[in-house]
């Protein structure tokens, strides 16, 4: 697969690179940034997947994560790809939490999204792959963590890839789709209105249904204004209880939904995910 | 004097606020950014002035910085003004480099940038006071630093007001603008084509006519675009070493002119005042 390279900075000692490539999955050029930590010479290295919230491009993490210092630290690759497909082909929708920028880590089934919103197979097939071939990832030391809708998609992703990843952590995660205004309005559009096509694609009914994570971390900050009507984040500790997934969920005063919140806590997952990739 | 709150973010333990004033200085509505780490209620912070370069407002390190962990860590407050005066009423040119957001810290005399392109006056006089007034900041204990334009800005604020900054240091800066493009350009324009009062905003003039630093830091990427035509690195480095001003000035190989290489060393450079400015 060939990748276009648009940017490569000096970082923190490594290269925070900007890339592009024509995907299969999605039908569309897709965008993803990769920081590749400093290490030896034919060195693999653990990596973390970081999916991103509604309205973002890679771009918002890789300028405002503040996560570089964590990763060259740790030597840990983080890889920032887009939320959704983008270009003049594809259908969107006026509002910000549709359409382009609003992929929720889907495979739609519906008209006319179909044809290009395929998220979940681009980020669970089609990136790995391109990731390996292209950059000194480990495959078998994978961690996913990311924000609001991308934090779903990391709590989704890895419930259903058990094997794939040894740690998954989230900050201010969608828990579940199924019980929120966004998640409706998505999972409806993009997979109709039979909802039991929409555990898939729901933290917590996955969990319901018999999926494990190993541990998971997460961060919600309490001033978050979205916390009561989208987010719930006591649906996914009430499941974590009842499954007996080592849940640690911490609920952080004063915080919002925003990058300052996301950066104050970063260097924490990053490490957290280190220590249990590099077991 | 009255300031407006646009927005608050709770980050890193503190609070990251950007705010508006009407500037008797420069005659328009100025908005800047300060971070105020967690501390005591009643305690006194020291402060670290940070200018910002050529088309950048007080959100570029804001955002890009990573400055909020370091200055949490050492209890100083990050303060990050506007590059130039804005406003319909404000007179521009269509280059990047003159006009707004090419402010260079000077106090224009000439006409139409002298009525609003005050940006001496406004940084050494109207902000510290209204700072002072507003913020837990000690002004005995107030250090300078700054990128490229903001760069120049600092060393040559710093060099004109020995008892105020006990701390100075600049990422990448112009340290000569009477030997580059962009300071012959700006200069020429603000102040006429008299060179002799251009002295008063080149830090090696300045240094050649007797000012002082107490002491120096400066980090320089090697693969910066503009190092050989515009920043001239060696020339401050001569300068300093003729006049016995102690200056660690750090070339750092790989780095650009990006906040990719400012955010990189911001710690070292956060934690180099903190020491400074507790003594």
């Amino acid at each position: 697969m060939t990748l276009e390279t648009i940017s490569t900075n000096r970082s923190f000692g490594g290269v925070q690179g900007v890339y592009a490539h024509d995907s299969q999955a999605t039908g569309t050029r897709m965008v993803f940034s990769v920081y590749v930590p400093p290490h030896a010479e034919g060195q693999k290295l653990p990596v973390l997947l970081y999916l991103s919230g509604l309205t973002c491009t890679h771009a918002n993490v890789t300028e405002k994560g503040e996560f570089r210092r964590a990763c060259a630290e740790a030597g840990v690759i983080f890889v920032a790809p887009d939320t959704s497909p983008r270009g003049d082909e594809v259908a969107d929708d006026e509002a910000y939490d549709f359409g382009k920028g609003a992929g929720f880590y889907v495979d739609a089934t519906q008209e006319p999204w179909a044809a290009h919103f395929r998220m979940r197979t681009y980020i669970e097939q089609e990136l790995p792959d391109l990731l390996a071939e292209h950059f000194p990832v480990d495959r078998t030391r994978q961690g996913i963590t990311g924000h609001s809708m991308g934090g779903h998609g990391a709590l989704t992703i890895a419930l259903r890839n058990p094997d794939r990843f040894r740690s998954v952590s989230a900050f201010a995660p969608i828990v579940s789709p199924l019980n929120c205004p966004w998640g409706e309005k998505a999972l409806g559009g993009y997979l109709g209105q039979d909802r039991v096509a929409w555990r898939a694609y729901d933290a917590c009914a996955l969990i319901e249904d018999g999926a494990r994570l190993p541990e998971l971390l997460v961060d919600q900050g309490l001033g978050d204004n979205f916390l009561e009507g989208q987010l719930k984040t006591h649906l996914l500790e009430e499941a974590c209880k009842a499954s007996g997934i080592p849940a640690t969920i911490r609920m952080q005063e004063g915080y919002d939904h925003s990058y300052y919140f996301i950066s104050s806590f970063m260097a924490d997952h990053v490490a957290w995910h280190a220590e249990r990739l590099k077991r």
